[in-house]
């Protein structure tokens, strides 16, 4: 036995340590009770690692992301062996962790149905409870196959790695179990020193099992085996695993929050849109209520540009191919354009992008300096050949209308126009409610064939919008590699009501499509000299469809007064009183308020109920006391009411709030 | 000699008359000078027409359609005669009449210049002058071969006849020559009785030359002979004639206006929208003026539609081929629309129109009759493949967008619906300054492979539209075999403040888009039951595009004060009333008003000049008086001015002119 020199790592401070040989490494970190596992010369280890002379070791705290993917894969395990303790047939699959959880995959003759999660779950606590010790063991391919003859699919994987055939399948989906390195099982040892049940797998684990704070399942659902359908289909128990309690309750209430706010439930039931399969994929249409919110999104924000020196332009849908070449989209962003159609032998495309288009109403005449910043708006319908599989409601469409812009300027005016644009973004959202953002700077990287475009040009645009974007106070994230083709953007990055980061709208500024090879803009500058305009494209939303989306989510569909459909519910407490509601709202309708007096037969508080239902902002009650006094029971979405408005004041009430556009 | 028995017919009347054999036509007209020609049973004839026993006679009157068409037929032949005197190696093509006019076609050497048409005019005025005969003759092929052997095309006509190998080019372009009747020749004989001239001719013509009142050449081009471009060019000159002096002057002063209000050559002149030819053909863009324009007529109309009760929906460009199987668009109206793309192995379209993506939102939920009329209402823009050769500017376009809407409605609400929509359209026109109007009415022909449904629904339907055109006591024409596929049509037709008549919205009456085998569109009708809605399909404008293009070509391009894209042109008188202008501006901005101030190097004489070009309804006009009274020179764009005008007064001027939606 002798010493060795090891280093250990924390976040501000390297410790040379002497341990002697033989010493684990979860010895180091004896007084960090939240380490699970070590990070050695930068790779994951078990805490059992045995510490050589010179390793740079590391302790991975649980709340950590590499902390939390070991949590959630040791979870793993002691799912698949609660699953063969209930289900002794069951073939193993892979089990590994994923984003907030973790899965196994399991041939079994019959799928798992919801009581057979509740007999799980109380297993796996047994099975915690009991302390099971994670124990990696280094095997070899020969004695793997032989002890784990009874795993088809763990054999597939020890052929796999051996064979090589396939190193995709490796690094993806059996990752987890088979890694380039030696083939390793994990055992998992119970207090008398038994093995209780075992794996293939790289690893690393918690030290025991009783290390899992908190975990539950969630739910089953079939899987092809290696995510190929011309395989197996074997059944995927998805479950989730937290270092604490609290943070797995936070978690199981941000899902049914988000659930609750998903906005293709909420458009269904608030009757504001729909997905026809009839038109197809990604393709959303507006139902009447849904008609209202964005028309008044629409209103808005183009009385906003026109507010902010922008002027309103229409272009058409599709153009000739050849537009589509001069602007770099098609050799550049041709997989996002969908197919063409032939119109009179020549092929035409559905738009993706406005703005080759306002390229030629900016050329259709000679521009003078004086002219500049020439600001160009459109509520401009692109059409984007997103791949089906990632179309999701109105979040990720194929079809949509960007609140698009184009701003054109000299080089000198360029970086106040970025400052504009951002600070108008920034102050259209604040709007709606968001006001909690970071920025992210996209940037061209080193693949030469997706950018255009010289060196000296990206720089001096980069800088321009890092500056620009510094100078906003926000957190600026750099994005390498996430440019446009033409030239770098900045992205405002916004969170919601419940803390999900959504994309909004972009700045981009573009020097490759003015250029002489292609648009050839040019203005005349106050020497007389013709000189080349910058571009600098900008949506504020982003896609008026993929906003309303967002909006809906955030805010759970209860829509602040401006934007309801119905602002206002009438409710009448007999039918006796529906005339005198007609008439309160005659009155508000003249003040431009959306307004609906419920004349069915229902009772009043199932009337009320249906408002809430909807999400209607207020409602006005009346009844004989009302009518008499010219006055209205005055209630809040959120059930607060205040009896005996005078009908003047209950509709000074309604129209201040939308008219501060308040988020009540 | 012996007496025959002819009928002579009058609009009124039908007389029996008793003439000897050897009178001609013309005896029966004597007191009616006006009358040029006869109407022998039905056909035209020249006066000279010898009566037979049993014939009814009418006389045609120069103002008549056929007068026209005989005076301006008669003064072609004028022309050519002209033409083969001044140029005698010109070769004759044909000359029929046309609208408004009429052509001839030679065959010469150069083309003919303006100085060629003031020298044919005068020869031509020499020989109306000298009162020339129209003398008929009936000749033989072979005969009219021999004589005619020097003129090659009408050598060819004459084979045609006989081969008759070409009938559709006999009727169509060389109808006014050979006939499916005899052959004939006319000859122009002079006072000595002599032929000065003669050409093939079906005729008929006026008696003599003498009685062209009033003609003009108007101008020449190239055009192939007999319109196909494998065959040689020839000349063509074009040329007017009219019964009186005044109304060849009133026919060239609606041409000027004409011209002077083409939309194309306004859009360009005041920088509205412009047609890109990189984008191709009937795909217009909107300038940031005509994007005013074009949003302040989509936001009056989106207004007026929601006072009037429609829903604002939006739907997609494409969808997939399906939906317009499903439609009955393809099947019967497939030729309009554009080709289809393929997306992931589906064939999609560009929709041509709205309905059947309304429907889908109609059936997106059970609908009950307590909603009905359920009105959807959208700015559809939809893209119509019509041939190259007729799109026109903004007025025939390949892709547009329709203020459309659809009421959804049952059968009994039809007629009360119908009405809702006539009514709600002339108003919206009037509001435009448009308020001369007809109806058309549309209904189906016998063609039964371009209607769809029953004869009973048909007839019903038609009954309701016929009926509700006619309570608007507007003039009703009948259009049979205009229908759309699905139903009949009533369309508005209106003057503009040149008298040509435009076709506007239409009102179409739909019961086979909602029946079961096509969209099944359901209502839970009062007592239970379900029952189909009739869906009124009905845009107001027809489409923003065209209604623009008519705007513009009606207002001459000077808009009235809400449309104008700049509504108040400021002009200082020197530069140091530019502040003082600015001034005034942001109070008239701060009112919603669009001003510009002109800060140009230009004098004051040119800044005024400039507005009125421009068509800028009012000018506020500053110099230091002004400024020291606090008072503007207030000048309407026809010139009017007040000087002195007090600020808060000259604001208030130019708000209620828009407010009021003033047509000055």
């Amino acid at each position: 036995m002798s010493d060795i020199k090891v280093v250990v790592l924390s976040a501000d401070a390297r410790q040379d340590t002497t341990v002697t040989t033989g010493t684990k490494a979860w010895e180091l970190f004896k007084d960090t009770p939240d380490v699970i596992a070590a990070r050695v010369g930068g790779e994951l280890k078990d805490l059992s690692y045995e510490l050589r002379d010179g390793d740079e070791v590391d302790g991975v705290a649980m709340s950590s992301k590499d902390g939390l993917d070991i949590l959630r894969h040791s979870t793993a395990h002691v799912l698949a062996q609660a699953v063969q303790q209930l289900f002794p047939e069951a073939k193993l699959g892979i089990g590994p962790p994923i984003e907030n959880g973790f899965y196994y995959d399991f041939d079994v003759e019959t799928p798992f149905v919801p009581d057979d999660l509740a007999k799980l779950e109380t297993a796996m606590r047994k099975i915690v409870k009991e302390n099971q010790r994670f124990s990696r063991r280094v095997t070899t391919d020969e004695d793997a196959l032989e002890e784990l003859a009874d795993e088809p699919y763990k054999v597939e994987l020890i052929g796999l790695k051996s064979g090589s055939a396939d190193t995709d399948a490796i690094a993806e989906g059996a990752g987890a179990e088979v890694g380039a390195g030696e083939l390793t099982i994990y055992d998992n040892i119970n207090r008398n020193g038994e093995v209780a049940w075992k794996d293939l797998c790289r690893g690393p684990h918690l030290p025991t099992t009783k290390r899992i704070p908190a975990f539950k399942l969630m739910r089953s659902a079939a899987a092809y085996w290696r995510g190929d359908e011309k395989n197996k289909q074997l059944q995927r128990i998805y479950g989730t695993a937290w270092p604490s309690k609290e943070e797995l309750d936070e978690h199981l209430h941000r899902l049914e929050e988000a659930e609750r706010r998903d906005h293709r439930k909420l458009g269904r039931e608030l009757d504001l849109f729909s997905f026809p399969d009839e038109i197809g994929s990604g393709l959303p249409v507006f139902h009447p209520k849904g008609g209202v919110i964005k028309r008044e999104m629409e209103d808005y924000v183009r009385l906003r540009h026109i507010e902010e020196g922008f002027e309103y332009v229409g272009t058409p849908h599709i153009a000739k191919e050849g537009l589509f070449h001069t602007s770099g989209h098609l050799p550049y962003y041709g997989e996002g354009m969908f197919p063409a159609l032939d119109v009179d032998g020549m092929d035409y495309r559905l738009k993706a992008m406005n703005c080759p288009m306002h390229n030629l109403i900016y050329r259709s005449r000679q521009r003078s300096y004086r002219e500049l910043p020439l600001r160009l708006f459109e509520f401009g319908s692109v059409y984007r050949h997103e791949k089906s599989g990632v179309v999701h409601g109105l979040t990720r469409v194929r079809g949509f209308a960007q609140d698009d812009s184009h701003s054109y300027c000299t080089p000198e005016q360029a970086p106040a126009e970025v400052k504009h644009l951002l600070d108008f973004m920034l102050s259209v959202l604040r709007d709606f409610g968001l006001d909690d953002f970071y920025l992210e700077l996209s940037t061209r990287d080193e693949s030469k064939d997706k950018f255009i475009g010289s060196e000296e040009d990206w720089a001096t645009a980069t800088a321009v919008l890092e500056r620009v974007g510094q100078e906003t106070g926000l957190e600026l994230v750099p994005d390498p590699g996430g440019a446009a083709y033409y030239g770098p953007k900045i992205s405002v990055q916004a969170k919601d009501a419940i803390g999900r980061t959504w994309q909004m709208g972009t700045v981009q500024y573009d020097f490759n499509q003015p250029s002489a090879d292609r648009f050839n803009l040019e203005y005349v500058a106050a020497d007389g000299s013709r000189q080349q305009p910058v571009m600098i494209h900008s949506a504020k939303f982003g896609s008026i469809e993929r906003f309303l989306g967002v909006l809906t989510e955030h805010y759970a569909g209860a829509f602040p007064p401006w934007l309801a459909p119905v602002q206002v519910q009438a409710i009448p407490i007999a039918e006796r009183h529906n005339d005198y509601l007609f008439d309160v709202a005659a009155q508000l309708r003249a003040k431009g308020i959306r307004v609906e007096v419920d004349v069915s037969d229902d009772r009043m508080q199932k009337k009320i109920r249906n408002a809430q239902l909807q999400k209607v902002p207020f409602m006005v009650i009346a009844g004989d006391q009302d009518v008499e006094a010219g006055a209205v029971s005055f209630r809040y979405r959120d059930g607060r009411q205040d009896n005996g408005v005078p009908i003047a004041e209950a509709i000074e009430r309604v129209a201040s709030a939308v008219a501060a556009r308040a988020q009540v």
